[in-house]
């Protein structure tokens, strides 16, 4: 699979840098509140249950909507490792990330307006198998920072434009 | 269950008023790239595959990293819909929400480093169904997005620390 991955990334480089308007993408989520905090979503052929704990109201049929963010960036920086090794032809055995993330509830309960309601921390620990020089490994992270898109989204903001639809009776459709 | 969750809401304002520090929580995510770009993340005791699609690279077993976050966003929206209706008395017979996220995948592919890695908008619609007044959907609406936690997370930067260990042979562990 290396050399197959090796030759698809850099034809994907060459394909993007050849026509940039073929590497703009478009994905999608679309999720639906089943029963109590408990939510379905549906992203491309994929379904994910989310649910919270039950000590913050829920059912806890699956990972809550903030654990999920942090196996986002534990995964992305796997696969980016995964690639840039691949593509710089640095071998790596094997990838895996341990990651945590601070929140201070009184943010989402809304019980001081100072306290955001989102991480006010996350900190990982990426566990990288490779006999690569300790030089190759400090030149891959850097890179794996630079290009790994859910540290980017953690790290920089985003704009985020959400509409509201009001309906007093659920449609047909 | 509004009733109940109404009452842990309170309860949860109270005691988080009267005590922060047991406000404060830390949610973990341990993962593992298993083959090629298919990772498999643990959160508490449920279990995520990601992976990424065929076209870049993957075997398409799960969405992936960036899918996962338009999911948290839309069902944390979701659930901080329910929550905040049921604690402020709104009536809210349901609610669903679709997401887009725009990436210019040159970023990622290192192909235009002026490019970002990561989305460069995300846009959403909230789908409420509910006999509350107009104004009231407003005053939901502004409470929910100054409360949604990954809403916060997508809109403002979250400082992240990534560790790296290098072993040269997998250890026994």
């Amino acid at each position: 699979m290396s050399q197959e991955l090796q030759e698809l990334i850099a034809q994907t480089q060459k394909s993007f840098s050849e026509d940039p308007a073929a590497a703009k993408a478009t994905f999608t989520s679309s999720s639906h509140l089943v029963e109590g905090f408990r939510s379905s979503a549906k992203l491309r052929e994929h379904t994910l249950t989310i649910d919270e704990p039950e000590a913050l109201g829920g059912s806890d049929a699956g990972p809550n909507p903030v654990e999920l963010i942090l196996a986002a960036l534990g995964s992305c920086q796997e696969i980016t490792y995964r690639a840039y090794a691949t593509a710089l032809g640095i071998p790596l055995k094997d990838v895996r990330v341990e990651i945590e993330g601070d929140i201070d509830l009184r943010g989402f309960f809304a019980v001081d307006e100072s306290v955001r309601a989102g991480y006010e921390a996350i900190r990982g620990t990426v566990h990288l198998v490779s006999d690569a020089s300790s030089e190759d490994i400090a030149k891959l992270r850097q890179i794996v920072n630079a290009h790994c898109p859910v540290l980017d989204i953690m790290s920089n903001p985003v704009p985020v434009t959400l509409e509201v639809m009001h309906e007093k009776e659920r449609s047909a459709a």
